[in-house]
């Protein structure tokens, strides 16, 4: 996969970008990640990037040429075609189902802004897609494109160990994981439970599945229902609910 | 305000504060951040900090130790009490009004963790809060520690400058952020709506409202069922609707 990134601080995505998985993506091949400064692509001798706002008001806007020149100028779309995603709280809010989608692609780019917002038209005519990665607000798009990546790169196949497998993380299943414990078995006091040390793997499995199902019926109700439960399920599910 | 983080990977967080906003109130002594690598707090000559799960399954699980052991061994805390946030997908959601509160604090302490999770014992017997930025999966808690500070540096006083003001957020008013234009007044074919160019400053705000709220009633109707719209909105909002 191919990521391009245009921001005004590339030199904010080093220690993330250089490290762990995602650094490990890029040594085996699996993910390219250029960082573009856009000022380079201003197309005027001041390298200015914002102006004051048509109809008054506080704030700078991005402007739309060097964002614009910034994108026709990358090296031409190894895939059919290329998703352009602006970082923006007013996106449609990022989940793992679009952090799967994205990682069907062969390019991604992301466009961060900083200040106030971007120029309308670069959102009308030049982007797929707007992404937010929450509802809270950012000082710029570069830590949410940095959340995006992560999220994406380590579904791409040989990005993960055995360490990080990605086959029972929160939201895969549809519920939140359950509880783990690891040694010492007891620690200042507090053990470990026992159905866990039982080495009774029937027994272990059902009390992590009413685990899982009771931490997401207590905190993220929601959750439970947006999918279809088993009949095993169910009933646990009712028990839990008493 | 006193921020500590604690990670594996400590080299992930230059980059991103030491540049911007966070750089900017670090200098101004609104916040101090102070990472510090948990491996150092291991307790064991191999400086282990996981282990595998009780009861069997895939990944490692964090080891309480030395996170229990790097957070006693932090100086003491300035302020009456101390938030402890544990970064995870099955924490409460991040919100703007979760960065609003976290902005009124003296002290947070952050703990990132990597791998398939934490031992329930730092869960239950030493974090104050469990956030989760979002319904997707990291690599490890820093993104989303970077996230939540980003939001929460940004809110503290003298940090923002006027080109980065907060007063009109998207979040702040409930709404989404009406569309924003800049010069050139043309750009290729697409032009600036004539309104804004009009200096009739009732009808600039009136079109910025009516934008604001179509873009959310459009985009995010969630929004809507959580504010109380003045009457003069529900009148506008009643012809968006039409």
């Amino acid at each position: 996969m191919n990521i391009h990134i245009l921001s005004l601080f590339p030199e904010m995505f080093t220690g993330v970008f250089n490290s762990s998985i995602l650094k490990k993506a890029q040594e085996k091949n699996e993910a390219t990640i250029n960082v573009v400064n856009f000022r380079d692509y201003s197309g005027n001798k001041h390298h200015q990037v914002d102006d004051y706002p048509y109809g008054g008001g506080a704030g700078m806007v991005l402007k739309p040429e060097p964002i614009f020149n910034a994108i026709e100028a990358l090296p031409p779309s190894k895939g059919p075609s290329r998703r352009i995603i602006l970082l923006c709280p007013q996106g449609e809010r990022f989940t793992q189902k679009k952090a799967e989608e994205l990682a069907r692609e062969e390019e991604l780019v992301f466009i961060c802004g900083h200040y106030e917002g971007y120029d309308e038209r670069i959102r009308e005519h030049l982007v797929t897609d707007e992404i937010s990665i929450g509802d809270f607000v950012l000082t710029g798009g570069e830590l949410a494109a940095m959340t995006v990546v992560d999220s994406v790169v380590r579904l791409l196949p040989n990005v993960l160990g055995n360490a990080e497998s990605h086959e029972k993380d929160s939201f895969s299943t549809g519920l939140l994981e359950h509880p783990h414990y690891t040694r010492p078995v007891e620690f200042r006091g507090h053990t470990v439970p026992d159905v866990l040390m039982s080495g009774n793997h029937a027994a272990i499995e059902k009390w992590r599945k009413e685990e899982s199902l009771k931490r997401t019926f207590m905190r993220r109700p929601d959750l439970l229902e947006r999918i279809e439960l088993t009949s095993d399920e169910e009933r646990l599910l009712k028990e839990i609910k008493g």
